[in-house]
């Protein structure tokens, strides 16, 4: 795992500017961010993505969140916070160690982070619950 | 709560298509997904934003995100996955009960749920750093 950035970050190879710390998670700010004040909030262990991440870990990695978001709301007056995961490469995930993105978000701010989906017809979405239940 | 539509998929007094549930937590599929299989993981009880939510409900929450997102892998054969909340109007929340997207991902699907970041100067980082850990 030596040349993951962001282990090395958790092993102080690497400067971070750190919001938070605990034996298991810790929070960093995002130096490319969308909005001011965006964090990372990353397992100290390494794994890779949601997928191979035990419960326990996403359970702190959770907390974690909701911390940093109020943490946002009191500090730096955001009025809202999108939580983003990326897993797998198609997901457009760019470094291998799980991260969630902690998103500050201001009136008017001018981001968009809406999914802008499209309606289905009700057959298609049964025939993709059938497969899911499968 | 009687007015949330999210209040009303759990009571069953609208339909929706079901793919998980247990006594705290269902999973749905998005009508007007952005891609074939996206679900939303809700509390059965209702929170508005993460900013409300008990810490044992977002452990509940992630693990069934974890959950679907597995699920999407091996039946749909997603390459894979977005989560996703939007907590606040602010941040693009449309309806105010609880909700993490699940956004199977595969590859070259054309979606761009990337965020595009720029860089800051660490200066301001460091200023954003100070005001969030005063």
């Amino acid at each position: 795992m030596s040349e993951c950035i962001f282990c090395k970050i958790v092993n102080n190879e690497v400067k971070s500017f750190k919001i938070y710390e605990d034996e298991e998670v810790l929070a960093f700010l995002d130096t490319n961010p969308t909005s001011d004040g965006q964090l990372l909030v990353i397992p100290k262990k390494h794994f890779e993505d949601i997928f191979v991440t035990p419960n326990d870990v996403l359970n702190r990695i959770s907390q974690v969140c909701k911390k940093m978001a109020i943490l946002c709301r009191d500090k730096l007056g955001a009025t809202g916070v999108n939580i983003l995961n990326a897993s797998g490469k198609d997901a457009q995930q760019s470094v291998f160690h799980l991260h969630f993105h902690v998103v500050p978000r201001f009136k008017n701010d001018g981001l968009d982070l809406w999914l802008h989906g499209k309606s289905k017809s009700l057959d298609k979405v049964k025939e993709i619950q059938q497969k899911l239940l499968s």
